[in-house]
């Protein structure tokens, strides 16, 4: 197992989310836990970061995150397409381990009760801001983000840095089993 | 100028912005009109089709957006990376005509008072739900998508089907002038 995971200064933690990645949401509770696949997500504010996540309330991830008030988004490999597919198929309610099931692996996290997922190249650490009404009327979450890392042979220096060929890279998510991945670097000068 | 744009049916109209691109939000109120560079935006739900966007108060999009109840989010072509720049640098307010000096030209919208912008390969005509809390204490702006279109040539049957080499692709921002291009195709198989 990889063990190049370094922390990510919260100042920068937006910056894990700012390109649109796919996102894995684990929760736990009471003994429980759950992984769901979530494309919904973004940074809502710079310092202290804050993120916006969907999360239907039909997934028992809704329910662990409701009773316990964090989670984790896990920012997946391209490696971990297949993973994520089966994380948004199927509910943790019915699955003794759907973590497992859907073939991945937990790390503990350092400020939250819920498991980190092994192999992503990102996690940020969330709590739940006490606003009921998005949630209710949305299925809206507002929370910020806690403690955030990074696999530091693809996010250095408060930014992502992929290898031009190959390496590791995030998804983003289209529908069915499509994905796309992160491509390649484009810099063009400030206007000013 | 090309004519190759399709409309998107309203249950695709997500679609558009699952895989998590930057988006230019163009606005307009009584005789004035604004784009500004957002990342921070993505689709809330299917049908009707809602999206979450961003506005930090301070921008004269704001304004526009809360006079009129209406925005286009634009989806940008990697060949307009200069202009998402120059939009997401300095003030409408300031300006006499920001879009035409970030090197950008209006379509009309369908649906909207608001333009939208040409060369994009995606847009969503919105309007607002009438919620200010959001604004109030989040910048945080929820609307319903109204009218949707697509550059025929990358968004076909419901998706985005770009050329395995070159042709126009979406962009994501990291910060400063540097983007991520929408890479490559990843197809795996349902798990059940």
């Amino acid at each position: 197992m990889r063990t190049d995971i370094h922390p990510v200064p919260l100042d920068r933690a937006y910056r894990l989310l700012n390109h649109g990645p796919v996102t894995l949401v684990s929760s736990a509770h009471a003994g429980r836990d759950d992984v769901m696949a979530a494309a919904w997500a973004m940074p809502l504010d710079f310092m202290p970061p804050k993120v916006v996540v969907i999360i239907d309330r039909s997934t028992f991830t809704r329910t662990l995150v409701e009773a316990s008030g964090e989670f984790v988004l896990n920012i997946p490999s391209s490696a971990q397409a297949a993973a994520v597919l089966a994380a948004g198929s199927g509910s943790g309610r019915e699955q003794t381990d759907k973590i497992a099931a859907c073939g991945l692996q937990r790390l503990p996290a350092e400020r939250v009760g819920a498991p980190r997922i092994a192999g992503c190249l990102g996690w940020l650490e969330c709590r739940v801001l006490p606003e009921p009404e998005n949630p209710r009327r949305h299925d809206l979450f507002i929370a910020e983000v806690v403690a955030a890392q990074a696999d530091a042979r693809v996010f250095r220096d408060g930014r992502w840095q992929f290898a031009p060929e190959g390496g590791p890279r995030t998804l983003h998510y289209v529908a069915g089993g499509a994905f796309l991945e992160t491509g390649r670097s484009i810099t063009v000068e400030s206007p000013r």
